[in-house]
Order: C-alpha cells, then sequence, then structure tokens
C-alpha cells in the first residue's frame, strides 16, 4: 500500500537514512519473554491468565491516552458530541434497567411456573396416596431440569457456572475473564438460572441476576455483539473502559434490584461489594438505572395481581411482609440478638471455609471432562430429590391450630400448612419448608404469630439440611446464586435459636428468623451497609433497623476473625489478580524496584516495522516505553508509554514510512481516533493476523503521534506501598518506573498489576515469610488439614 | 545548643567546608513571595485563605511521606503497636456514637421542653383571651432566646454560625477553615443551635448536628483539645490527615443519624455529600458509628416513653408514621408525581438562588461589625414573630370533624387542632401548623386521613411563609440547619398540589406532603441516595420507595438544569477552594506548565539555616522541592520534597551542623516520629515564634533524612486535567512537575490545590472565556440582574 505512504524526495530520504544510522546501531537484548506464571495461580479449571502486561487480554485502563491523535480528536470535539454522549449514557441506563427489569420479571414468572407445576402434580398424586410414583415423577421431573441446565452451561457456555458475582467484581476491579460477557453467556445464564432454580436445588437467582445485568450492560456498552452481527452505530460512542465499566456497575445494581426489588440496597451492594472505582456521578447513574427498575417491576406486579399469571400469583418477586404490626424491643432483648450474631459470624466463616474445599473438590472432578460435570450435577439432583421427599417422612403429624387465618392444610400450592402424608386436618411441619420454592420456604419462616407451629427437630433437620445443601450445590455447572440459600439457611437457623429462647424473649420466631439471616448472611458475605438495606427491603420493616446493624456488625466482625469474604475467597481460589485497595505491611518494606522483572522491550520513537512485529510475537507485552536516543535527541529521553493495541492498529493499516523521518500532521489524515478506540472483550485484533511483506518489513513507522507522551511515572526508590496507591487510585494498568539520577537509560521498568500481587512478590522476596506480616487471624488449621488429607 | 550538634573533628570540618563551596556560590534568585490572590475568592467575611502552598493554614496530604525518618520508625513498629492502633479507631468510632447520640438527645429534649413551655404558656394566655398579652410574652421569649444564641455566636464563636454541612464537606475535601473544630465551636454550636430552633425561627437541627458530630471526631482525634489542656496521651496514635479526616467523616454521619435517627440514612449522606475520599473500610467504619448512635437513641426513647423527660413525651427524635396501612398506587398516579417532581425541581432551584443572594446582602450587613450582625438577628426574630402569630388570624375557624381519633380541638401541645383564638368545638388550620415546632408541623402535615383538615388557601399561606422564612433566617449569626426547613416547605407544597389534584389520584394528601418534601429536598440538595433512604427512614414506609425515588430523580435532573447544590453554592460564597473530582473541559487544553506560576524556591540537600529561615519568612509556600547539586552529586538531581511544618521542627529542635557533611544515622536519635507528626488544626507552630542566634543563623542543616524522597511528579507535558485526576484520586497537596528532558534544572514547578482552581486558571488564560466551556446549563438572566441591581 505504497500510496499510503507520504512522498518523500530522494534527498530527504538520503538524509533520513543518515539520521538514522546511528539508531540502527543500536542492538537491544532480545531476550527470551515472560513466562506466563500460570501455576501459582490457577488452581481451578476456570482459567486466568495474570499480568495484564504479560498476556493478550484486555485489562481495564483508566489512564488518560494523551497522543496527538487523540489530542487532536477532543480539540475537534463540538458541542453536539458531547450532548449525544451524555444522551446517550442516559439512555443506555434506561435500556439497561428495562431489559433487567424484564428479564427479572421473566425469570420469576418462569420459575414460579415450571416449579409451582411441579409441586401441584407431586402434591396431587400425594393426595392420592401414591407416594412412590410421586417421588418418582418429583426426583426426574427435578433430574431432567438438571441436566438441561448443566448440559447447555457445559457445552453452550461454562462461563456462565457459578454465581457470576466474583466474575463481574473481578471485571470491575480490572480482570476480564474471557467470554463471561458474551451473548451466548447471558442466554445461558438466564435459561440455566430458570431450570436449575425450578429442579429444587438449593442455589439462588440474585448471583445469575447481577451478571445477567452485568451482561446486558456490557453488550450495550459495546455497541452490541459483533459476533452475532448485532451492532448499533448509535450505541458506539463509548470508546474508554472508564464508562464501559459504569455501565456494568449500573448492570450489576440493576440485577440486585430486579432480585430482590431492593433499589436501594441493589445500589448499595454495587458500591460496597462490587466497584472498585466509584464516583458520586456513578451513584446518581445506578441510582436512575435502579430506579427504573423498581418501578417497572413495580407496573408489571400491577398487572399480574390481576391473576394473569399462572401459578405467579402472590409468590415470586419477594417482599416478605414480616410484621406490619409494630415491633417493640428493649435492653433485654440484645443479649439473644448478640449471641445470634456471634454463632451467625462462626457458622457463615464455617460456611465459607467449607464451600472453599467443596469447590476445590468439584473442579477436581469437573477437570476431567464434560460427562463428569454432568454427572456430578446429575448426582446432586437426586440426593436434593431424596431429602426433600425422604426427610419430612421423619416428622410427626401436627394438627391445625384453630386459631389460624390462613386454610389448614394449605390449599393450593404456597402457604405455611402443607399435608403431605398427613390426615386431614393435620399438617407436616418440614413438609411445609423442604416441598417448597425457596422463596415460599423463606416467607413461612418470616411469617409472624407461627411460633408454635413448627417443632424444634423439624427446624434443625432443615437447617442442617440447607446448610450442607448450599454448600454441595453451588460448584456444579450450572448458574447458582448464593444468596438465597444463605438466607434460607439463615432464617432456619434463627428460628431455631428463636425456639430455644423461647419465652424469654418478647421477639417472635419471625423476627429471630429474619435476624438469623442477616447473621449468617453477614458472616458469609460480609457487607454491611447494602446487606442492611436489602433485608429491610425484603422484609419491609424498617422498625428492625437498630437490630438488623446490630446483628450483622457482630457477626462480620466475628467472621472476618476466621476468613475473608466468600466472593473474595472464590476470585482467589479461580486465580483472578484482584488488586486490593490497601497494601500488605511488607510493601512498605520494598522499592518498586525490587519487583520490576525480566528484561524490558524498548522501542525508538522511529522504529522499523520489523523490529515491531518481532517484540510484538515474541512478547506477551501490553506497552511498551517509546524511547528517543541520540540523534533525535541529546540524550536518551523518555517520550512516553505505546500500547499493543496501537501499534497492531497501525500495523494493520500498514501508516509505513520509508524512511526513517518524522511524519507530519498528515497523518493524521489516514487516522480517526475511532481506529484506537478500545476493542471489546476479546475483539482486539491479533498480531498473527497480519500479514507483511518483507520489503514492508524494512520499513519505519513514526510512533511519535501514537504513544501516550505523558504516562505516569514513578522514581525507583518509592516503596510499593505508595506506587500501589496511585496505581489503584487512580486506576493504571502500566506504570512507568523512572531511574532516581537520570543516566543512560531514562526508563527502568514497567510496573503492571501482576507485580502487585503477594503471590508475585513474596516468590521474588522469599524472605518476607506471608506468616510474618499477616494480619491477627485465626485459622481452623486443624480442620483444614483434615480436609486437606482427605 | 552545641551539644546537639555531632562531633566532627577539624580535618572533617575543613574538607566539608571545602566540598561545600562551590554550593555557596549557587546563588538563587530570591524574588519576592507571591501574594495571596484572596480579591477573587473572598467575597463574604467568612475568609477563605486560597491555595494550600501558599498559606500558613494546614490543609490535607494524604501523601504518604517517605524520608528516612519515617521509614525507621515504621520498621521499628511492632505488633502492639499495630494493635493499639486499630484498637483506638474503633474504640474512638464507638465514642463518637457513644457522644454524639447523647448530645442528640439532649438537644431534642432541651428544644422540646423550652419551646413547649414557651406555646404552653403562651396557648393558656391564649384561652384566657389575653391576645396581645400572649404576643408579648411570644415574641418577647423568642427575641430573649434569638439575641441569646446570635450573642454567644458572634462573641464566642462566629465560626459556628449557619450550618456547618458546608464547612466539614471543605474540611473533607481538604480545605481547613481556621478554628471550625475548636472546643469554643463545639459548645456555641450546641448551646446557640437549641436556643435558636427553641426561639421559633424556621432554622433546622440536622446541620449543626452534623456539625457537632464533626467536631467531636475532630478533637478526639487530635487528642483532645490543647489549648484548654484536655488531651488524653493515649488517644494521640493518628499521626496523619486520613485517620482524622476519616473520623471527621464518621462524626458527620453520627451527626446526620442523631438529627434524623436515620442511621442507614447517615452513612450515605456522609458517602455522598460529605466526604472527597472514600474507601470500603470506611464504610464499615462510619456504619458501626451510625449503629451505635441508633442503639443508643433507641434505648433512650425508651426510657422517654415512660414519661420522665418533661414535655419530650411523643414529640422530638422525629419518626413521621406516616401510614402503617398498604399503599396502593398504579400508573394513573404517576401524572401528578411527575408534576410534582418538575416543580419541586424548579422551586428548589430558586431556593438555592435566592438563598445565594440573600446570604450576600447579608454578608454585607454581618462585615459592619457585630451590633448590626445582632441586629439583624433581632429583626428576623420579630419578624418571624409576627408572621407566626399573625398569620393564623388570617384563617377562619373550622368546625372539629367528628370522626377523628383525636381529641378535638388539641389538648396539651401538640397535635392536629390547635384552637388558638376558636370557639369551643372549633380549631385553627393555619395555627396548627405555624404555632408549633417544626417536628410537629412536619407531623401534622404528613399525618394521614386528614383530607378535609386544611384549606387551600392555609397551606399556600403556609408554604409561602416558610419557604421566605427559611430563607432570611439561615443568614443570620447563630447555628441554623437547612433540611428541616426545607423539609417542612416541601411538605406544605406537596399538600397544596395533593389538594388542587384531590380526588384524580388515589394518593392521600399526607402522602403528597411527603413526595413534596422529597421534590424540594432534591431541589435544594441535590443527593439522591441518601435522600431517598433518608426520608424511608423518616417516614418509615417502604411501599413509598419507587414513587420518592422517581420524584427525587426528576427534581435533581430539573434543579442540575438550573444551578448548583446548595452547599455547594454556599461554599463558593465562602470562597473555599474546593476540589472537584471532575476535569472542566479547558483543562484538557491546557498542559500543566501553563498554570504553574511565580518562582521556584528550592533547597539544597545541605541547606544554610540563615537561608531556610529567609525563605520561610519570605514565602508562605508549604512545601519545598530539595536538589541535590555538582559536587553532591553529577548533576542537579531532584532529591524530593520537604514540608515547612518539618522545617519548623528541625530548626526549632536546632540540629544544626557547624559544616555541611551530611549526618549519619544517629541523627535520628534526637528526634522521634512524633516531632513530625501532623499537628492539629491552627495548632503548628510558627517561624516567627522560633529564635535563632547569628551564629546558628551561619551553621547548616542536613536535610536528607527528613525530606520525602519519593514525592509523586508529572511531567510537564502532561494536561492539567490529567495531572487533576492524580492529584485528586490520590488527594496530594503537592505534585511536583519535572521537565520532559532534563535539562539544569531538575523541577519546574509544584502544582497545589489553588494550581487547579477555575478561578487561578482563567485568570492565567483570560482567551479561555469560560462561557465557551460551561456545561449546558439555563440560567435565570433577568431574576440575577435585578437582584444585583437591588
Amino acid at each position: 500500500m505504497s500510496s499510503e505512504i507520504p512522498n518523500v524526495s530522494a534527498a530527504d530520504e538520503e538524509a533520513a537514512v543518515l539520521l538514522y544510522e546511528p539508531l540502527l546501531q543500536y542492538r537491544r537484548q532480545q531476550e527470551p519473554p515472560l513466562e506466563l506464571q500460570r501455576s501459582q495461580f490457577n488452581n481451578t479449571s476456570q482459567v486466568a491468565i495474570v499480568g495484564s502486561n504479560l498476556c493478550p487480554i484486555e485489562s481495564l485502563d483508566y489512564e488518560l491516552i494523551e497522543n496527538d491523535l487523540f489530542k487532536q480528536d477532543w480539540r475537534i470535539r463540538g458541542k453536539i458530541q458531547i450532548f449525544q454522549y451524555i444522551f446517550t449514557k442516559w439512555m443506555l441506563c434506561f435500556l439497561i434497567g428495562l431489559i433487567v427489569s424484564l428479564l427479572g420479571f421473566f425469570n420469576n414468572l418462569a420459575i414460579e411456573n415450571i416449579a409451582g407445576t411441579k409441586f401441584v402434580i407431586t402434591s396431587d398424586m400425594m393426595l392420592a396416596r401414591k407416594y412412590i410414583a410421586a417421588f418418582l415423577v418429583f426426583a426426574s421431573l427435578n433430574l431432567g431440569l438438571t441436566l438441561f441446565a448443566s448440559l447447555i452451561t457445559a457445552l453452550i457456555a461454562p462461563e456462565a457456572a457459578g454465581s457470576g458475582i466474583p466474575e463481574v467484581k473481578a471485571y470491575l476491579n480490572g480482570v476480564d475473564a474471557p467470554a463471561i460477557f458474551s451473548l451466548r453467556t447471558l442466554f445461558v445464564k438466564i435459561v440455566g438460572s430458570i431450570s436449575a432454580i425450578s429442579a429444587s436445588l438449593n442455589i439462588g437467582k440474585a448471583g445469575p441476576m447481577v451478571h445477567t445485568g452485568a451482561c446486558i450492560a456490557a453488550i450495550m456498552g459495546e455497541g452490541g455483539s459483533k459476533k452475532y452481527g448485532l451492532t448499533w452505530k448509535w450505541l458506539q460512542v463509548f470508546k474508554n473502559d472508564q464508562d464501559r465499566r459504569d455501565l456494568v456497575t449500573c448492570g450489576s445494581a440493576a440485577g440486585i434490584t430486579a432480585a430482590f426489588r431492593a433499589p436501594v440496597g441493589g445500589v448499595l451492594f454495587a458500591l460496597e461489594e462490587m466497584a472498585s472505582w466509584w464516583r458520586s456521578t456513578l451513584l446518581w447513574r445506578a441510582y436512575f438505572t435502579t430506579a427504573v427498575v423498581a418501578i417497572i417491576l413495580r407496573a408489571l406486579i400491577d398487572v399480574c395481581l390481576r391473576g394473569k399469571c399462572g401459578l405467579f400469583g402472590k409468590g415470586g418477586l419477594i417482599m416478605y411482609d414480616v410484621t406490619s404490626a409494630n415491633i417493640s424491643y428493649h435492653l433485654r432483648d440484645v443479649p439473644p440478638v448478640l449471641v445470634l450474631g456471634v454463632i451467625g459470624g462462626i457458622l457463615g466463616s464455617i460456611y465459607n471455609f467449607l464451600l472453599n474445599k467443596v469447590l476445590r473438590l468439584f473442579n477436581f472432578i469437573n477437570e476431567k471432562g464434560i460427562f463428569y460435570k454432568i454427572i456430578l450435577a446429575c448426582c446432586i439432583s437426586i440426593f436434593t430429590s431424596c431429602l426433600l421427599f425422604g426427610l419430612p417422612w421423619l416428622a410427626s403429624c401436627r394438627s391445625c391450630p384453630s386459631d389460624t387465618s390462613e386454610p389448614c392444610p394449605t390449599i393450593g400450592r404456597s402457604g405455611n400448612y402443607k399435608k403431605f402424608q398427613c390426615p386431614p386436618g393435620h399438617y407436616n411441619d418440614l413438609a411445609s419448608l423442604f416441598f417448597n420454592t425457596n422463596d415460599d420456604a423463606i416467607k413461612n419462616l418470616f411469617s409472624k404469630d407461627t411460633d408454635s407451629e413448627f417443632h424444634h427437630l423439624s427446624m434443625l433437620i432443615f437447617f442442617v439440611t440447607c446448610f450442607v445443601l448450599s454448600i454441595f450445590s453451588y460448584g456444579i455447572v450450572a448458574p447458582a446464586g448464593l444468596f438465597v440459600p444463605v438466607i434460607v439457611t439463615g432464617a432456619a437457623y434463627g428460628r431455631f435459636v428463636g425456639m430455644i429462647i423461647g419465652s424469654h424473649s418478647n421477639l417472635n420466631q419471625g423476627l429471630f428468623a429474619v435476624l438469623g439471616s442477616a447473621a449468617l448472611l453477614g458472616g458469609s458475605m460480609r457487607t454491611t451497609v447494602s446487606l442492611c438495606v436489602i433485608i429491610l427491603e425484603l422484609t419491609n420493616n424498617l422498625l428492625l433497623l437498630p437490630l438488623i446493624m446490630l446483628v450483622l456488625l457482630i457477626s462480620k466482625t466475628v467472621a472476618d476473625a476466621f476468613n475473608g469474604n466468600i466472593y473474595d475467597l472464590i476470585m482467589k481460589s479461580k486465580g483472578f489478580p484482584y488488586l486490593e485497595t490497601h497494601a500488605e505491611p511488607y510493601m512498605r518494606q520494598l522499592t518498586v524496584c525490587d519487583v520490576v522483572t525480566g528484561p524490558l522491550q524498548i522501542f525508538h520513537g522511529i522504529e522499523k516495522v520489523g523490529n515491531i512485529v518481532h517484540v510484538l510475537k515474541t512478547t506477551g507485552h501490553n506497552g511498551f516505553p517509546v524511547v528517543d536516543e541520540p540523534p533525535l535527541s541529546e540524550s536518551p529521553v523518555l517520550f512516553g508509554l505505546i500500547l499493543r493495541a496501537h501499534l497492531i492498529t497501525l500495523l494493520k493499516k500498514k501508516a509505513f514510512l520509508r524512511t526513517p523521518v518524522p511524519i507530519g500532521p498528515d497523518a493524521f489524515l489516514q487516522f480517526s481516533s475511532n481506529d484506537f478506540a478500545k476493542k471489546g472483550l476479546g475483539n482486539g485484533d491479533k498480531i498473527e493476523d497480519i500479514k507483511l511483506s518483507n520489503e514492508e518489513m524494512e520499513m519505519f513507522i513514526d510512533l511519535h503521534p501514537f504513544t501516550n507522551a505523558t504516562p505516569y511515572t514513578v522514581v525507583e526508590t518509592m516503596s510499593l506501598a505508595k506506587a500501589l496507591i496511585l496505581f489503584r487510585e487512580v486506576g493504571l494498568r502500566h506504570l512507568l518506573v523512572v531511574p532516581k539520577v537520570s543516566g543512560h537509560i531514562p526508563v527502568v521498568g514497567i510496573l503492571t498489576r501482576h507485580d502487585f500481587m503477594p503471590e508475585h512478590i513474596l516468590n521474588l522476596n522469599p524472605s518476607l515469610t506471608r506468616g510474618r506480616w499477616k494480619r491477627l487471624r485465626f485459622r481452623f488449621p486443624r480442620l483444614g488439614r483434615l480436609i486437606r488429607e482427605l
């Protein structure tokens, strides 16, 4: 494409070659590229690739890239473009809210109808005393649904397995796991979640809803899915990372809102748990998104209240109206609540510990192949069906209370008094919990004026079963949330404690169930304000606030002494290089020089095409310092930093020079800033796809106009902790390290996310044994050893 | 103090002098210091001093200062110290929560009893038909209370006037107005607020409570008040800015919680409106603090419910229990709510606009002296008394409804039906609103099933009066909040709209009042999530959530088109150099070089005492680059940045050297890191207080061990916008600008907060007319001109 090369006269050409001659003399040491240090991170089948400078996956970069091209682009930006940009941003938030609320509603509708039909069929057979047939139908329906969910997950989108919250959280922190926001992941997440939950597995819908919301936001932020030809030109105004990640934050807030009808809780959850960078403008936008969700959901429920939604009726779209009466509690009610919080914290940390161990075990099985994955899911389904159908037989029939407002035994699907195998006028309390969707079980547990409804033993059995089932169900290859299982387990725990305390407290048992849920959630998820608000929005009673705050504070404090929050544990086990806000104490003792490793690949201001191709092919780096050397400057000067993606664009456009002369302003005519806009996840071009002739390989590129001329830099003597503050707060992907005394090299290295990972640092500096610096934290050493030996 | 000078042998001394000779040759240009650019900021009497590098007030600095001394200190820090630090942090949060809740309770108790007694006395006289005497007693009591409040404010602590939220917000952004957190400010804020509110002025208690909470936190964070000899050794573990500002954030959250009994709302308000830097650990700590407040308040109310708190009884500690019945609303209720939001937004922005203008007018009066301030306050008090007592006479007496559960006319102080001048069996609806505390008026307006209780005209009169009074009452020299007046005005507005719409909507008028409050708050304060939660916590009804969200969204959007939020306007009129998160568009066109001004004062690594004293006395800079020159290094090298406070400590300790040789590690023996710990507000030593002999002036200081060797730097070609991101996100006070090509000077300037102020930039670059870049925003040009001409 010689026509694209600017014309240079013969004399110019000669002069230029002379000028470049000394540059050509300079031979950089072409050492082999760094190995991906997978081994130390990659514990599970879901691979995470570590070190954003080391691997070709796209990763976060909030740095303002200031090269001549972008500056030019910014200068000519008119008011209309700015207005279009702002308008599109808000419109997208509205669309995300709309779509997420419709999907959330559809999810609930589908689950209530599928699971409801299943329970109605089985109950009818039970009424006809065909117990064995009922069990077979129940178990095989569950098995079929589980099989379907796990098959589509395993075959179409393995990324859709699990909750999705850890993946979204990692994405917002800057780790882009491959394919987590593709259209097929979205499809599997929705359909898989519906069928897995309808299969009575003890899993939740909140996590998948968050992932769904984030997925929709990500796809819309990229202007559609290129792979499936679904793109919208007018949506493609977001060229940078920040806008896209902001949208994903809004999407995840919308997800929580759609799952729990908790708009404020959704915003707070996105703020407290998900987002790594937060600005108040984002708060305002997330709030707008969740308001849209809340208002649309409210309107849709109005439609359903008229009975047009099948079995949905009163069920679904949870709002557990605990107690509309005034609750009064006094000082003497505080000690039981404290005990509830402490035990809840301990239980929560045990839950996290066990879940983590079981996940490792399951990963070990899942790695063997798809067949094993499916078998595992089926086993869990059969096991669950047996427990759900079998355990209620242990409970003795209880006679119906005379003063209840509900019919007893329950007619239809939902209600507190399930007949199961009992004679007329009696009900089976365990069946009321087991033989129900999780939503209904929670409603039953939270309900007031039912203090004598459940037996001690029934509650204990239910609690233990839920605890075990939720741990074993999460790891299967299907979309599975953690929120609802923890709520139901916690409610059972709280109610059990309430029963033991009995009349020693003024609080009724429904209230104890709410507090128990709060305690277990606090012990497992470890968020505070957002959980508090979510529980309030779920139960619709603000008078509970001080008690819930107390319980959450205590359970979180207790649990924090043992281990980390569940999503962090899962992220760690998946090997995501999550960048923490705080620096570890040993980072203050290390300078940035101590962690910068490997040979540094440097480009010249005017570089040979062949060199660029060679370096791009032999290294995995994503950013390269550009250095001007004599004779272009007096001494070697750091000109800036150029990104791999931009180099590939340059190579693809073949904007080459025959001679090493600086190009003039006409360079910009060949490019628009869109060419350099950040590509969507996994949509970047690869160096291997670019074919260049030998002649082209001998030509030159003037990198100056495309180089970020003002990268952030730190001095080599800076402590790692201080560099981390800059890296983390500003949201960088590359941080250049410059020497204290400017000598013959103007740059000593590049810091990336990888260099701040404790594993990497401790690997380089084995003398810093981790134990010496770790925070005050108790462990379960024996339990850990025991499990490891298994 | 020659004994403190390390011993140097004669030979060493000679060698050193030789070594230093070339350094002494170097003469820096000692140009006159920069003038404080007060004129362009300082519009009001409350002076703000601008440019943290230019003035001696302490300002924010989150940078990790890495000098040898601090590194040494960190290295020897044991586990016990770390544990003590963590423990003290949490304990302080607990103490802040405890004290703020007690103060908040005391505040309410005092107000309810003082104002209650006043109303009881007046009502008794009214019953005896002594109308003129009643008015005189009412007006003179109000006048007396106002006089007391304004006298103590004007004489003891003028800083306690106004809301206090703008000051705290500016402090958290890094602007330290003098004396805002002193003990006397705290005292005046509490006592003045009680008496001003009891004087029936239309002002609120939330703002003063926030300031009180912040004050307590600041005083405890500094380990007590040195001035009054109240210090606690064990509290003095917080040596840096971040810890102290974190505590103040917790304190302000506690303040909102104590004012409204809204713990979650308090945390969110601190997050959304107050804090400029937020971390999730801080969220957790703020939540803990507000939980403590909520639980203690709850316990104290239990005590009062037994009737031991005088007139407090059911009043005070607001929780307006709007409707415990289920609220149902449908699509057709949405249009009125939209209208309410739009008009609320417009009213809110007019409110902000007028308040700002009235404040300027009042400042003009207040500047004339204390006497004028007091007179102004008294005039407002008399004006208020006249309106409150006079306007109810305009309303006609209405006969009591037969189906009310309350007694009519009201017996005692609070209730919906005030008798005023009416015959038995009748009530005066305007008096029920005017002749009451604001809390009770809000309760009356929010109450349900009272749709026919108020007359259209009464409501309109009440709304207009409140609107006018709240604008004129804020500017007087007394502690005065804005929250409650806006709530009561908004409630009147909402109820009036509800009356007009009448039976066209399902919503009752109490609900309209709540939504009206939300609309006006949204239009004035412009926060979203926190206001939403505060209103929910106030009204205790979560079913309102979607409607409140809708109203807030709309009113904020509408109002944002006209002007900024009320606290920002007040901050601006006070001249605080508030650092915004986002960069203005023109900042992308300017490089940092364009704004760095003035001669740069540089110190050498080993500097003469006389030079240091001279520079410190003749400039107001707070940070100085330290440069090593030949022969100490090959070429001039930037060693780091030293702070004024640290230089003064060095001068005070007189750690001088007779000869310019580097000091060894024994330098540390003379100092502990406590000497260099950040001083409390206004407690720093001044250069003028240090007396040095002529002999000492000729000696040297080795600055190396005390210089921050790794300051953050940016290259001179970086755009101002990009530098602002670093400056703002990391929370810096100084940012060194280094040249692109290292030449003979290794540093070209220092950026401070001052350099990022739009006023400063536009002053330097008049070509950037502000209008060209300003955001899409409508104005009230005519109204503005009209007022200006007044």
